[in-house]
């Protein structure tokens, strides 16, 4: 069984980049045309919300797989839908693995011994999409209730050859108030970090990746570059770029020499890029597509141009392993 | 609106006890009776499995609903079954509540702006059960990521008259690792529980509890002692009696001298009580909701005896105000 990391780097070495693009869709800023197919639709006022999720989930899938090796699709957003949600949110998912691309469910989950096992086991189907509910390649987690609570998401990743990501340093302010503490070890995230290293050791595949992975801020590019340090085989995700303000200079300190070992995420400011500057100068709603994918050309064209991303071979010159 | 304290000890003064329990159902563990019903249903493994678990959910609820004020629905079972799981945790929440039970959705969600915006929104329903996708009293919630990623909660259980439980302490033994690390203001859930104390502020209702709760484990009495001196006005919720081997005496520090301010949780020793001691002496799985009952009943009695619950008037002698 190949591994998560050797599936992940397989598919970056193929599309030529780190990008991995969140899907993140919000009713106020789809579409019109999306919104208007949706109301034709029967059901509740949630049904169709999810239904207009779900094709506009799909919509971009199919403008960002060519070009990007990964999805991170964001839970709560369809959660907030309910059943018709969770429904929209499989179907996307299913969807994005059928292009090929590496998912990343974004949910955050977190809890001890065997609720932990049912999050793992919900998540957690890894290479293949059918072992288990939700066809996620990896799973963002929460460190808070300390080791035994990763050690079970660890497990059945191996298991699976799926990945976790767990929290060692978010990309919002207030991750400062506790992420940061100083304590006897450095700050507490270096704890959280040190934790992370030890149940990555001896789990990595011939890309010199193991499947236990750390979420770290662009935002905080000296954090970053402490923690790539700290954790030289763990594979990162990157979120910040974009919407949330860092450069892709920012994210140079995630990536190995050869570009390798760190996902950047970029959601709203390519999800919506229609509605931002510069894309807005060029596009409208009817041609939002061809917005999200300037702003995704752009996004990886920004990455190879200050990262050793530049590394990594352009799509169609390499053979999958 | 009432508030989500007034409510909560509205229904803990009618019961006469701060027992909540928690809704954790496993397939190996369910009575024979249940999983042969859902066998004969139509569906997927999935989708019938789905169905014994809200079948099971709803039979617990019959049991327990004149005995305790609220119960506890462990999301992460539900969410392992995919979508029918999602549909089975809808209709067991929805049960609860007509049955005039509080029901606090056991999902440690966490996340940044509007994402836990989103969360928030899809659980938090508060007083009216249609105000959102999930129709839950209150919700645990993860502070890893710090104070702006709870703020959102805050917010919207306040407008909604719904609760939130911030995990400060948690009963497991790899709690220790992070939560309890030593900083210059004390161990860092000291740190946590400071925060939840500032946005508790200023948000009480007629007995004088706010709508900001915290979750910390009866497993650590210690702690649990100087929390609650630490959170006078913060609703407590105490896992960890029962399977996790904390007795009542631990939990008393938990409640005010009117044996307000606090909800014991049992869940495994109370949905399975006829495979455990003493209950197995006496019941069978043909009998499992009598078992049910007796756990129940037993653990009533047991925090009456060792905690000021014992103030706490019996049922039928007070009218809910």
């Amino acid at each position: 069984m190949a591994s998560y990391a050797d599936r992940l780097h397989d598919r970056i070495l193929i599309k030529g980049t780190p990008v991995v693009v969140g899907i993140d869709p919000r009713w106020d800023l789809l579409p019109e045309a999306v919104q208007i197919a949706s109301a034709g639709s029967s059901g509740t006022i949630q049904e169709r919300t999810a239904s207009a999720f779900e094709t506009f989930g799909k919509l971009l899938i199919d403008v960002v797989a060519p070009l990007v090796p990964a999805v991170k699709p964001q839970v709560a957003f369809f959660e907030q839908l309910g059943v018709a949600g969770c429904r929209a949110l499989h179907a996307v998912m299913r969807y994005a693995r059928q292009a090929g691309l590496i998912v990343i469910a974004d949910a955050k989950r977190g809890d001890i011994g065997s609720t932990a096992e049912a999050y793992a086991d919900a998540w957690l189907a890894g290479e293949d999409p059918e072992a288990a509910a939700w066809p996620a390649d990896a799973l963002t987690v929460n460190p808070w209730l300390g080791r035994d609570s990763l050690e079970p998401f660890v497990s059945c990743a191996r298991s699976r050859g799926a990945g976790v990501y767990v929290l060692v340093r978010t990309s919002n302010p207030g991750a400062a108030d506790f992420q940061d503490r100083p304590t006897s070890d450095g700050p507490l995230f270096e704890c959280v970090a040190q934790v992370v290293r030890e149940l990555a050791a001896a789990e990595c595949g011939s890309h010199q990746y193991g499947p236990v992975g750390a979420v770290v801020g662009a935002t905080w590019p000296d954090q970053l570059k402490t923690l790539r340090q700290q954790l030289p085989r763990v594979p990162l995700l990157i979120p910040g770029y974009g919407s949330q303000g860092s450069s892709a200079s920012q994210c140079a300190a995630a990536f190995d020499d050869a570009g390798l070992g760190a996902l950047i995420n970029n959601s709203r400011a390519i999800n919506f890029a229609w509605l931002h500057k510069p894309w807005s100068d060029q596009f409208d709603a009817h041609h939002w597509q061809d917005a999200v994918q300037a702003a995704t050309r752009a996004m990886i064209a920004d990455l190879a141009l200050h990262t050793s991303a530049s590394q990594l071979r352009p799509a169609g010159s390499r053979t999958p392993s």
